[in-house]
């Protein structure tokens, strides 16, 4: 076992149906070992709003109050995360449903509250994962799929996809040849959003600090490029961002993304 | 590896708190290698309700439909299950939460439709359990927690936690001393079910077959007593049926609950 794929789905591909089923059918395909990483979708939203579960706002960002918690460990480590191992497991995958909280894969810090208080999220590191028991599964031959959930001192908390997914990759990284891919819904980095033709075959860090002081990234990007800014520099060997559609190509060497360098 | 715990616990025991924590606190304490199984408790009525999804029964069984099935999926399979997998993370008990999808510990067969179309149920055997990959996580110290969910062809299934825990000793018993453990509200197999004093100590097959001719038995206890006797005719070692604030003394051989022998 040399290379390990670590791939990380956003919303958007698990609210339609027929691009999820083509997602998981190429994911599926992967010989090397893989882990799935998934977000939420609209669905927590949706069913949150069913629920009478209102969410609430501090600069942009969402609070995790009790509610939404509960909301979210049923949905995204339940309902959604279920979902995709049952689909995993008919196309000959051998998928196995995690949260951080499972066999302790991810232990996390409660965020301290620092002027606001984001409720029931979790902070964590590299050093949070347990590797040993990551690489036993992967040796198994069997798939992680982890929904976005930590825990700490007997609770689930609300952690980022985009983070686990760097962070599962830096821990891993000192074993093994990473790539990590982020898949969404566009081609990769746009130098101009409006324009999906306009990906940035690859980013170094120098460029990418350039192009930063030039504001040219729009807003839903920059949480993807500070994470895998952080990994290639943490000793990840690869991170491509690019669109879940394209994930075949994404995984060799001639990507349709967005190839990330140091 | 040569004794393992299968315990199974019912609804009451998770709606309610204290009682919820002193059974946990109890569980982690044991030292040998255990399976937890978990039924649904109260919260998928109440969330159901609270999502507008209305409960159908056909002869006193629920129907699982699609809007059910994500419900149980959800409740079962996310909220009740990561609640466990964190609250025994806390107790040093490195616990993992899966259902029968997850590693394709348990797969099922959808229920045929024979008169009554139950939905989105999953029948079960003995040859149903992917043992191999069980064993490889008790060897790990790590303790599965199942949600009473199985899967088949993409989709995950409703399946009776009682017989869960029944697949699952009969399973392993080929390889290990079982003593399978289902833990309720009442202090064992009642002669009287208005009286907590008339426990039935021990239950042999023969006295079962007359007290089941003398109609003793309440409704509730029945699938409990045929998945029991199913389990110790099929190789299980020990059954006992008991209150789940006596965990630790049912563990032993002086049980408060009720043994059940072949």
């Amino acid at each position: 076992m040399n290379k390990v794929y670590i791939i990380k789905i956003g919303g958007h591909v698990l609210d339609d149906e027929p691009s999820l089923k083509k997602f998981l059918t190429d994911f599926a395909h992967i010989k090397a070992p893989k882990i799935l990483v998934h977000g939420g979708g609209k669905l927590a939203t949706r069913i949150g709003d069913q629920l009478g579960i209102q969410s609430h706002y501090v600069k942009g960002r969402r609070i995790t109050d009790e509610q939404t918690l509960d909301l979210v460990t049923m949905v995204y480590g339940g309902l959604v995360n279920k979902q995709l191992v049952a689909q995993l497991q008919a196309l000959q995958c051998n998928a196995i449903g995690v949260t951080g909280a499972d066999g302790n894969l991810i232990r996390a810090t409660k965020r301290e509250v620092k002027g606001t208080d984001y409720g029931f999220v979790g902070d964590i590191t590299p050093e949070s994962v347990h590797s040993t028991f990551l690489y036993f599964l992967l040796k198994q031959n069997v798939v992680p799929v982890f929904a976005p959930l930590t825990h700490a001192s007997g609770t689930m908390l609300n952690t980022n996809a985009d983070t686990i997914a760097s962070v599962l990759a830096i821990a891993l990284s000192k074993h093994f040849e990473i790539r990590l891919l982020y898949c969404f819904e566009k081609a990769g980095v746009l130098r101009n959003v409006q324009d999906e033709n306009s990906v940035i075959s690859t980013l170094t860090k120098a460029t990418y600090e350039k192009l930063l002081s030039e504001n040219i990234f729009h807003d839903g990007i920059l949480p993807k490029l500070e994470n895998a800014f952080n990994a290639i520099q943490a000793g990840v060997k690869e991170v491509v961002i690019g669109e879940h559609k394209h994930l075949i190509a994404n995984l060799g060497y001639e990507t349709k993304g967005t190839l990330i360098l140091p």
